[in-house]
């Protein structure tokens, strides 16, 4: 088998790095370059000494990599805005793209410049490719990524929210209400400096941010959900900052016409022959540590006793089933690869 | 002023310890003696070499201790059942008591027992006392609890649940729908070694547990909740096992016929005089980190936007306010001190 | 190539759950079973939910298991005495040994029953087999860990002493002093309940234990850098207790006629094609975060001015390249495998 | 009593806010002001939220705060070369100063030059005032703090180390070797934003840095050792990162004409009558989470058998015994107040 030739832009960044360490070591694959703009020359092991005889490349600088030839398939770990302005010209050039950032998330341009838009970038910098590109929600959208040429990876909280839901709203459960309370590891807020990603404030501490319906992870999660409920849905999303350096576990609470039993019973049916979501008993709750450091997103329904809301607890890690696990399963499904190669350690 | 002299049961549990340090630097306190049924005759500093040169007293026996005068004030850090049977004799001789335990919490003795007893504990060891009990959340009952022979001291959790909430119910707020999805520390379980909080398995990790309407903190926030809003509530209570010591976040999502920024005035009026209840914006949400190692409790209200649930999100420190801060608040309202004393730290 | 066929004893301690896992995804293995003493009966996943899809199978008990044929290799994570009992029928049969319990480490009778023995365990329970047995250093013994039928498996600390050292020693660098200033994450530990495991006493604490010449692996240690120095060597070992999961690094000082360039130089050489450990420069020395959950073991080398010591510095995973990991590359040379397999990850 | 006037400069790093927490529960002083370069005008409990109702003062300038007259002691947490130089008016204006920082510590101007001058900062800015500061290691020096005007507050490993070693110095124990191995919790790092100290970055990890003898805090442990010998005293020191907010714990070898328990002995007798300093046996070794939050230092002596070397071990919390507790412990002291008002918690 012809080996993927694969680049990375944003390979210093924490879902970068994440994803040279898997493609390293995938047997279907080969590394043409790594990218970087603040490290530019520098070896990536040089900013990750955990990477050292893994990938020894030079970062090359962006620009360079986009205009580069000979590679099949570019990852992109680029922030938004900066991510879709970059992968244009590569797009062109008929390379298949996994782009991590939220810049082929949003489906609709104007939600897309409500949530994601400023007065520094006041448009999608490639509004054209919106409707090429394809949700990378794997297990939901398998047939789709195998044809498409951009993928849109979904955030990690989106990931660990969607998962448990879509089967019931794709199965017919009505779900009136939904309020998604999330607790995110930090390396999830990426490896720029922030004084409440400090280790003396974040150690310690356990913190709620933009509670309510007020992080950009909510309309793409409204997005979907309406999709498969085929009706506007709205919800409440609450992050919040764990003191732990990956993981996310979201505990969903919803108002449905089906006990938590039936909500197993038909997520389960769901993923049946699905290799990386495994759904568990009320009696084995979802638990980070489980998931961590592989492509797992783990699921149980429980409560709805007493006419109270049945709750979904949802686990993944946000660096492997929430970013670059994710992504590594869309090119294998891109390229006709076993779904799990390079992902079972 | 003459001293208050206060004996600790079950002082080497981790409430119990707590206590014993800040009543020996309370101004106006003389720990007489310090109890433990597992480590009798052995120094309270041994078993927790920090308390060294704070207290180097001998731990008693329980039963030596309750047949003991010579003291105005015993508090009991034993587990429920124990305590209210050691506790019996006490009350008898006339001594002030702050049981920390769920002994006196529970006012419906059917409640108690649905809750509370098993095969091994089928009764709870003094009926007869309940009703000459006050519940101990001093911002809520301070007339009785100056009153008071036996002071039930709130859980943990449910402080951190019941300070934001029954503010707006005695306010006159008509709230439909209350889910707390609660964050504890380790220490909140206990001294006792269990699997789940050996180290390595609660390090790196976050899970839910007793989600739904099981856990036991569950009947007391129903409780008083039911009497604030002069009708029976139920409420979803889903407590999470979080990777630190100390501190506890609730963020509690109501449906309320008010705004959180009307909610926000109307506790913010309500604890206007209290010193351990800080209301805070919503552009400065309460942190664990905050709070621990104080007496505080920190509360603010978000969201209710787009017709979605408003949030309060409280904190606290589980062994302080969650426990004995609070007790010892409670005790110097009993002996009418200075609230504070003891507390400023 | 025919999979090797291999059983776990002890699949249920850390050692043994993290073998499982790499074993599990080991391209050249199938394994035929895992075996535990406490869980019999029970999914090895009940206990790991982790492994859940990974290694669903029901635990055998020890007894059973040895008595089993079918395997090629055993690997035993048993405690130590118990571990030698239960190898000594199946290294009758003639199937392949790796045991990470000390009982095979030490070659003298002696030193192991002052080490090891006490009146439960007066004697080693398989002493004939002491001579068959290989320190199984895999860089350090290859040559024979090829043709061994037993291994010994190095300890965790050890293993990140005697990596930087036994190069300088076998090159001829003569070394007055050696203090190894140790530091381990609670997982070395194990998974048995202890207090000073307990999450709310391990964690925001930082202690030594058994530091000087008590822990035990410190007669390990010795024997190994006597016959690398060709005369008796006595050392300090003092070990701390890290708050994190996993991860060793080694401090030590030593009074060397080389300086510290000189030691890099000797130690890069001996280490030239070694896939597993990584010589760093001074200005980048070796961290935990670097190597935890790989089989590399980090090394560099500092200080040596003013006439003072010169510092080595490595890191290891205890449960990778301290065992489990080592395991597992003395498993490959055992049958002619590449080394690396099942490690890359 | 008059309440001692006091202002703080840099009050917003992690000492100045540790200290504004002791000062403003100290019952002999009043906070007359706090400053911040950085956050002037803005409410010191906007920076740290966790101050609210303690401290509610607006930040002001540090060149407003050195022309205010009306205190009578000035702390300052600013940075070295920053914090002499803006002490300079303070001081000639007869008011007493404690500063944190380095600049008055080094009692030899050329030896402050080499390790602290840069070419941005090639001298020491304020020279004449170096032999009126007293180097306020509380315990050694008392009577001399009693009546200085300047204090140069010691280093927080530099506490750790001068402990434990100094009392057997002055006590004529021959010290050959010495070898300090400490590891400090991230807050001594400081409240700047760097990226070892990024949470995902520290957090499961630890690591060794500037080992041998290259960090600043060795020259004032040499000069002290060093005076307290009579002789030139050259040592190891070697800091590592751990991942706790708060704590140090030195692990020190040395070779000495002492047994431990001689020297248990020995400091035992030195610190009878201190308040701050505990001696423990070596079978109740120093563990950080013993002192955190605390002004103690807790010391242990243990090894010596098998002709190896001493060692000790000892702890603090950076913040407060090696800063801002020892601070005020120095301020009681040149105060005539009780010596431990303000520190008992």
């Amino acid at each position: 088998m012809d080996k993927v030739r694969v680049g990375i832009l944003g390979a210093t960044s924490y879902t970068g790095a994440e994803l040279v360490r898997m493609l390293a070591f995938h047997p279907h694959v080969s590394i043409e370059y790594v990218s970087s703009q603040s490290y530019e020359r520098k070896a990536l092991s040089s900013i990750f000494p955990a990477l050292t005889g893994i990938n020894n490349d030079l970062l090359i600088s962006p620009q360079e990599a986009v205009g580069r030839g000979g590679v099949d398939c570019v990852f992109s770990c680029l922030p938004h805005a900066a991510s879709a302005e970059l992968l244009v010209p590569v797009i062109g050039k008929g390379v298949k793209v996994v782009d991590l950032s939220a810049d082929f998330r949003i489906r609709d341009i104007n939600v897309y410049k409500k949530w994601y838009c400023d007065d520094k970038h006041p448009d999608h910098p490639a509004p054209h490719l919106l409707e090429k590109a394809v949700f990378g929600l794997s297990e939901h959208y398998r047939g789709q990524i195998a044809k498409a040429s951009i993928i849109a990876n979904p955030g990690c909280y989106v990931t660990s929210v969607l998962l448990p839901l879509l089967p019931l709203l794709k199965g017919g459960v009505c779900i009136d209400m939904i309020i998604a309370d999330s607790k995110s590891g930090v390396s999830g807020a990426g490896r720029g400096l922030k004084q409440n990603t400090h280790f003396p404030e974040a150690h310690e501490n356990f913190s709620a941010y933009s509670i309510g319906h007020k992080h950009r992870h909510t309309p793409e999660m409204e997005q979907e959900l309406s999709l498969a409920a085929g009706k506007p849905v709205t919800m409440t999303f609450s992050p919040h900052l764990l003191p732990v350096n990956r993981g996310i576990l979201s505990t969903i609470y919803i108002t449905a016409n089906r006990t938590a039993a039936e909500c197993t019973e038909i997520v389960k049916k769901f993923y049946a022959n699905e290799p990386f979501v495994r759904v568990r008993e009320p009696s084995d709750l979802p638990q980070t540590a489980n998931v961590v450091h592989t492509n797992y997103c783990d699921i149980a329904f429980t409560g709805g006793t007493d006419g109270l809301p049945v709750i979904a607890v949802s686990t993944l890690d946000n660096l492997v089933k929430g970013a670059s696990g994710q992504a590594l399963q869309n090119m294998n499904i891109m390229f006709g690869l076993p779904e799990t190669a390079g992902l079972m350690r």
